[in-house]
């Protein structure tokens, strides 16, 4: 292994529970430190509760000095320390580390200014992603990533993971979003990331800490841009006599020079799940169904749901509706965002992948996907940000069943790797955590996954944040194969949350 | 000095030229290496002719095997490498460094692929810009960003400056319009950036890469988003009575919800050098101008004019000009591009700066920017992107009056200054190059600038890609304020390019 992998990846001496505690207990109020088994447990996952581990301890400082404080007791003594949001994220971020501290900024939780004539807002990283919006609506305006857990995740994790949302075709994915991030190195230096201008002199670090996991710094304060409420949306329901043909009418309607708000697809499977659990009022006849949105001034929305009309029939939708008011179009969307709960009630676990694809293979993938549910023996439904090629396959399994839990992986893994071939990436929108550490061996070279760890080294010389996320070691890829890489995780799988 | 600012900025050992040329011509076509003074001459300086040097050597490369052969024998030899695309950059981003070679990639002009279904053109870096467009009309797309420079500059230049453009208020910088950079470290490793699917996987080392002028990687290939051409376009032209009723109309503008296509600012003494100059048909009695792009549908575009109206009447516009038809919106734009060229005619020289402020401070900034003038008793034509609130001030001098071309520099950094105080930053579209070293300082702190270059040597640990350039070492700013940063290079100023 290489010295940069080696030193980011190296392992973590014991410290003392005791000794860190009362180093920790005088920086920070008594209530922000805990260490006792019973109240460190609730942290030992994330969304992805797979993977679970009992940090040494977890620490909840409610302003910058307190997190500065912590940072430099960890640097000095050597500990690691992750940082974690709501604790919604998908891909095991947040998982503590034994021998680490778990910091939760969900303290942090001040909006600190809403300023309309600029279209900012400036937040603490604790304060959750639809409160931002909350707190802009009186000024007509809003903040546009919308994760599924948007009432519950935070802008630090969205952040930390790049987070998107069913939106995010047309108003991108958080980094987009973001203007200016302040945050602490591990020797607890303050760096200010970007500003509040359109551009920002130097290497862009900004968009190099959005995504980072954690890895680089801990932020304290994030400035968003915030963009005018659309007068009107509605929504086109389409049906297909194949998952194929919907891919095709996915790629037809971009090429029509049309950016729909939002683009979903959902197959058979998905539908009949959400269909029974929700009743949203999906066709249980159609392949597949897309749910086209557009968002604008009255007069733009008419225009593009015709054209989008139009478009999806040259594609041989047949049963297009298009929601006739705000019910009808909340109703729509209700499924699709039902799809993972309903998938819950199907089986006793279920397993979300997340690669994204170029647009025009969608229909190709759909197709692959199909023929490997056949050869894992496995269930799958298919829901899709179809728009920005972003898959979310939900692997349907029992891990009572001895093998199944190993067969969903492999089959997710065999998914990852295919959106590489396809010339897409292991990740859309919920990052690499723990879960997709081999998938990213397939799709980075040896040269571009040391690159990441200098990289990593230039912020955190010890390599003390999060360590062992999102990067995997060069070993670990050539192990990958032979040795599965979750391997090091043995717990019993759970229900992602949201 | 700290170790990384130190490894970074480091002097070169002088290298026999007649050697280096003999390693590279076994490696190139002997038309490809340039080492006398005549050949090397017109490599001296790019689009900021302050500043010249003489490299030791110019290679031009026509394929990536071969920019690989001269990096791996430049890090053998410990030759410093400074990549140059049309050498239009207005920063000296690609001033050549005296011992070392300046790379032109000017011969990779191959235009691999145009993907109209995927809407992605795939080209080498030394495709000019205003090629890509070209090449996508047929499919009725285009490529977004658009600096003045456009006919002449390449899209690797764009990539290392990260470019913008009249256009990039609604379709962003470079960086919003790359998917995927395909490059070479300094040691001949191949390295892919980011991916033809919306998002990546891992660090966002793509966005770091573009704008890192150079100093990163040499980029070998390029992937853009192509965009659908808009269906029409009209442009506004408004007289206003003060610029700060017109930097107010700006932010009011935005703050309606509208983004222009373009939203320029030019003052009187602006429009009064253009007008004899081009003849663009601008009120010579406005104190300021503004000129207001809208795109898109017919309908799309009649009603935003139609609320631009109102908002800039809202403002106090007097003499309100909607470009009837496609000639009278090129007139109105012909002036805004002949500002440089006019300042030209106006001054034997003349210093164009490059600042980005929050949108809702230009006025303050115009008045800061008057009494300057007062101060160092120059003449200052104000060109502005107004919309993203990127500054374009044309400070007239004359390098043969003593004194003048020194004041010139002070008064463009006291923009620079105030820029940052203002929340700001000291670089918009053109980079920091060797011009801004010295704003840099204003703007970040010394945790900041040894981020920088700590990611700098994670990629190019002998500092030999770009050496000098947009970070300036620790007692480079230490020493700022006694000695002039720019000292170090000393020629007669002279007319930027584009």
């Amino acid at each position: 292994m290489s010295p940069d992998s080696l030193r980011a990846s190296r392992e973590f001496a014991a410290v003392d529970r005791r000794l860190l505690a009362q180093r920790l207990r005088r920086a920070l109020p008594a209530d922000a430190v805990l260490v006792d088994d019973e109240s460190v447990r609730p942290y030992e996952c994330d969304g992805l509760a797979t993977y679970r581990r009992v940090p040494l301890a977890v620490v909840l400082p409610q302003d910058e000095a307190q997190v500065q404080a912590v940072l430099r007791i960890c640097a000095e003594l050597g500990v690691p320390v992750v940082a974690r949001g709501a604790g919604t994220g998908l891909s095991g971020g947040a998982m503590p580390h034994a021998q680490g501290v778990l910091m939760s900024l969900a303290r942090l939780n001040r909006i600190v200014r809403v300023d309309p004539l600029a279209r900012i807002a400036v937040v603490q990283p604790g304060v959750r992603n639809l409160s931002i919006s909350e707190a802009a609506k009186p000024h007509g305006l809003y903040y546009a990533p919308d994760p599924s857990s948007q009432i519950a995740c935070t802008i630090g994790g969205n952040v930390a993971e790049n987070a998107g949302g069913v939106h995010c075709l047309k108003y991108g994915l958080t980094l987009h979003n973001v203007m200016r991030v302040r945050a602490l190195s591990i020797d607890g230096e303050v760096l200010e990331f970007g500003s509040e201008a359109l551009d920002s002199a130097g290497l862009d670090l900004l968009a190099l800490v959005i995504g980072s996991e954690g890895m680089l710094a801990v932020v304290t304060e994030v400035t968003v841009r915030l963009l005018p409420l659309p007068q009107v949306a509605r929504c086109v329901l389409a049906s297909f006599a194949s998952v194929v043909r919907a891919g095709e009418a996915v790629a037809g309607v971009i090429s029509a020079g049309i950016i729909p708000a939002g683009m979903e697809m959902m197959d058979k499977a998905a539908t009949a799940a959400v269909e029974e659990f929700v009743h949203a009022g999906y066709p249980l006849d159609a392949e597949a169904i897309l749910l086209v949105e557009s968002d604008g001034t009255p007069e733009v929305v008419e225009d593009e749901i015709a054209l989008i009309r139009q478009v999806l029939q040259a594609h041989g939708a047949h049963d297009i509706r298009v929601s006739r008011d705000e019910a009808e179009r909340l109703r729509f969307w209700a499924g699709r965002k039902a799809a993972f709960p309903a998938a819950g009630r199907l089986a006793a676990d279920y397993y979300c992948m997340d690669g994204t694809i170029p647009r025009k293979r969608l229909g190709e993938m759909l197709e692959s996907i199909a023929a490997m549910a056949q050869r894992y023996g496995l269930r799958c439904l298919n829901v899709f940000h179809a728009g920005d090629g972003n898959l979310h396959p939900l692997i349907l399994f029992d891990a009572g069943q001895p093998g199944e839990q190993e067969r969903a992986e492999e089959f997710g893994e065999a998914i990852l790797r295919h959106s590489v071939e396809l010339g897409g990436t292991v990740s859309g929108e919920h990052g690499v955590g723990v879960e997709k550490l081999g998938a990213m061996c397939a799709q980075f070279t040896e040269a571009e996954l040391e690159s990441f760890f200098r990289v990593k080294l230039a912020f955190d010389g010890q390599g003390l944040l999060n360590p062992g996320k999102a990067i995997p070691t060069l070993n670990r890829c050539a192990e990958y194969g032979k040795q599965h890489v979750r391997g090091d995780v043995t717990t019993h799988p759970g229900l992602p949350r949201f």
